[in-house]
């Protein structure tokens, strides 16, 4: 019998993990397709693609480095283009995670974004302000890694991390880009396009999760590892079922009817609140969070529309509101044994909730301001009205086309 | 050189295994959406979705307890809520051959049925009737169980515990409920959708048999198992292809053209038919296998017109008929070495048929019967004429409805 | 610690490998369905999997025996039906990248082949071709073996193998079969279809991809395989964003729109260069690979359509041009340590460009030619303006059939 390498296994482990998350991430694209109008869709296969290429290189020559070379408990310093780094799966599958923040971030502009102006916040994001997030949580010199400083902080997959610094981008983007033509009219119409597809990703999304939250403890094989993972895998399906199911029968009592993107939705947001302590919840924890979650996505909803934030896809409610309560819900029910007492963690998931939402703000807020400013954010009224397709990419949708006009005119 | 850990390295292959399988499930939701009307495209969304939910909800409670919870020989009775259960993976692994059966179970009544109907009998069957009847034949205290009992039955894969029975379901369903409005006047026409999302969930389903078949063994690690892993892909591709391509020619000498739809459910059918020995055929044997089974298919596509069975995705056929001739090849065709002699595998395999039928009748029936009493079965009339979506989920498709419309007004 | 097997683990590692080649595989199906007309969708689901199962026999059947049956230099000679072959996973690997060459190879001529055509070719292909071509470069009694052969080449992944010979099979179909009706016309018109379904194979191409890479190591379990692996996924993900970026400032710099389809060729083009050589290659030099890359694929496109070959897919540029391209630049960047001297590979892997170039075409091109000589590679013209689906599948597309008429009928 041939000896087997321990680190070879894990790296196997990991690139595998790495290929689910890239799945999770292929799996928004279809969500957005399905979601938007037909004639956006060359638009948002440029935008999905370029995301995933602009973020590989700017993890790769410096979002990398920033966030797990070493350094201090502020920014990494080491690993520049991969040089130097120990271990090329851990880059492989941290990148995958920056792909799915980058999508997140930038999922809630569609139908009304330049081109160009998706390129620069990509890069941006995946190349200062994830890196930089990820640094301060997940790295060992991070100054709120649970492992060694002194303001541990309980997020084990990244609600905190991943999902609420991508929800807040989603939402300053929003907040700057504003609403599309006429949303707030009350003639108008959420343009669903194509059901199936968003049915797709939604499935995509449900199994990258799998991998995406196993991946989190970068190992696998020494003893017990393999129960982790598994319990892990139940708390997200668990999780996601319960607020799946429990926003279900919410939106039933408030409707006449199954409100299926709504079911679709709260199944997400349950799996992404479950993240920061997956690995800690027993599964009725799990069961509750879930609901709890459900529960908070409709406040979440209620907010954005009151105060009247154009959001097509939900990305604010399902991400940044999962996200917020991901960790504050870590911060009460997590394990205690390693981290020392709840009232420390509570207070310290609350002080990341803070603190990754200010600096996720103060970076793209001005970034956005400055672009739309220069005039590279928004399309101009006219192409709005017809879908990006025609004018960005050259793509006439005849039959799009028309069933869209017959939606704006009114006005 | 650290240590690997058996266990955790079988974690990992199970898990990753029990994604594939719910790479499957995904892929029968593409196929129904793909082969039905696109009026009740929601309507399958939601049926798939909370399918997949409910069953966890189910198999968590209670089904993982009646099915591997030790007990008798009929019924398990340990873990509930996976309390105390020695490994989550393999928890994981058997919800998502659960969640595959339900899915083929409740697959044949689509178009015509009401949500709360699905939502009743996903959980009744997810909890009762399917792990009953895995805990006879895979626990080790089943009276079927190959391992120790008196009547050791050949099912490896599922071709009798997952197939048949979720294929009897089908049968009975459709018994209960009836067919389609007009579906037996001479102009009714199948109204197919969308044959590219149909072709995507069937090419989920090839690969994900692939996971279906090779984590039956719930292990990798020990000498040999690789390649036991890899027999059962050669054996599953193999028969697929042979019952493809078998059906391809026999369907061409009775029509004059290539029969895509026949095609790929043929196909399907030589995978469900050799799960059930995929370990111990030689390929040569899988070819005949395959073969045999697409030829089975025929027969009994033949049986369901002629009985007037109103079966849109042909689930009784390909899954219940292949389940069957699945057993009976087996006993006559799998290896004999473990199992002592040839009479007796088949008389046990024909009895499982029976008895796997039977049990499955008989609770399913009744439930049924039950919920067509009291009006929650099936959905009225004029709503089947425009489609679930418009009434119970409230989505329009202007597109396909007018459409519908144009195939049905003559009657 | 109960011991793990290394045999078994690299046999896991290589089943799982597989099914994401299959996911390659399938994601050509998508791809092409997207970009064709449809009303020829059912034409191209039938091609797709017949290919998979034809490919399946053929190989099973004598191909893998041609490829690493041990033999001579030229050919294998062991293991027919897989008989006495040591290891099944190695078949099943082979075999998904057989698959994925034969879909290659095929997929420039739909539209306008008779089914036939397309069984008798990809019997051909699967059987004899490429069983042959890749026993000489990664068998180790093949001529070109790197390991133990005099005249070395550097193919590690597949560029020359897979992709060479596949888009050499192309250009000759494409040159025998001819053009599509009125394809150079001034009014022509590609007759795009569905860009969401080609965003999804896409996707699933570039994920398979990243399977296709790392198994072709066929292990994992020795020290240092996990980060040779892991180096492999960076390069074939750095080369596709740094094809598909520069290929599309290239393209914007030419066109005042941004070109998707474009964008997505020219990212799976660098995918295929960097094959050659991923294993090898510093990150740095794969960015750079992937940029010659896109330049290489934009002189193809302009060579096919100045000698007016009619590629619906750019199956030629992306595969035939990016492999004769990877074998190239591996010959002057790749590892020197191993094969000995910058001046040898440059020149075998030229001699190899031309050896497996030739072999494809004298066993192809009189292959194609007595097809079309008897009349079973080109449908009739009347059939070609309706879409095959219509007379060979007895599908109609009625929306389809319609748009269709438009776009042809001003000749």
């Amino acid at each position: 019998m041939k000896g087997v390498d321990a680190g070879a296994v894990n790296d196997f482990f990991l690139i595998i993990c790495g290929i689910w998350v890239m799945f999770f991430k292929f799996g928004f694209t279809f969500v957005e397709l399905g979601k938007t109008s037909g004639s956006n869709t060359a638009n948002i296969i440029f935008k999905n693609l370029t995301d995933t290429f602009i973020t590989l290189m700017a993890y790769w020559l410096h979002g990398y480095a920033f966030a797990f070379g070493e350094g201090s408990g502020f920014i990494g310093s080491k690993y520049f283009l991969t040089l130097g780094s120990p271990n090329l799966c851990h880059f492989f599958f941290n990148y995958a995670r920056c792909a799915v923040a980058t999508t997140v971030a930038l999922g809630a502009v569609i139908e009304r974004t330049e081109p160009i102006g998706y390129l620069i916040s990509s890069y941006v994001f995946a190349g200062f302000v994830y890196p930089i997030a990820s640094h301060w949580v997940w790295d060992v010199h991070g100054f709120f890694n649970p492992l060694q400083s002194k303001l541990p902080v309980q997020d084990y997959g990244g609600s905190g991390v991943v999902f609420l610094v991508g929800g807040t981008v989603a939402l300053v983007s929003c907040y700057v880009i504003g609403a599309r033509i006429d949303r707030w009219t009350p003639t108008f119409k959420q343009r669903e396009h194509n059901l199936p597809l968003a049915a797709l990703g939604a499935s995509m999304q449900m199994m990258g999760f799998i991998g995406f939250i196993i991946g989190a403890r970068y190992q696998i094989t020494a003893p017990g590892e393999g129960q982790l993972a598994a319990l892990c895998v139940l708390n997200i399906l668990l999780a996601g079922a319960s607020s799946g199911l429990y926003g279900l029968i919410l939106q039933r009592l408030l409707k006449s009817y199954y409100d299926v993107d709504c079911f679709i939705n709260t199944t997400i947001a349950g799996m992404v609140t479950v993240c920061a302590g997956a690995n800690s919840y027993i599964p009725g924890i799990s069961v509750m969070c879930g609901a709890t979650s459900s529960f908070f996505y409709f406040i979440m909803e209620w907010l954005i529309l009151r105060n009247k934030i154009d959001d097509p896809l939900h990305v604010i409610s399902i991400y940044l509101g999962s996200g917020v309560w991901g960790l504050i819900f870590a911060g009460f029910f997590s394990a205690q044994g390693t981290l020392g007492g709840t009232d420390k963690i509570i207070g310290n998931n609350l002080l990341a909730v803070v603190v990754l939402f200010s600096w996720t703000v103060a970076i793209m807020h001005p970034l956005f301001y400055v672009m739309k400013y220069v005039k590279v954010l928004r399309i101009p009224r006219f192409m709005e009205k017809q879908g990006v397709d025609k004018f960005r990419h050259d793509k006439r949708h005849p039959l799009g086309k028309r069933k869209e006009f017959k939606l704006i005119k009114p006005h």
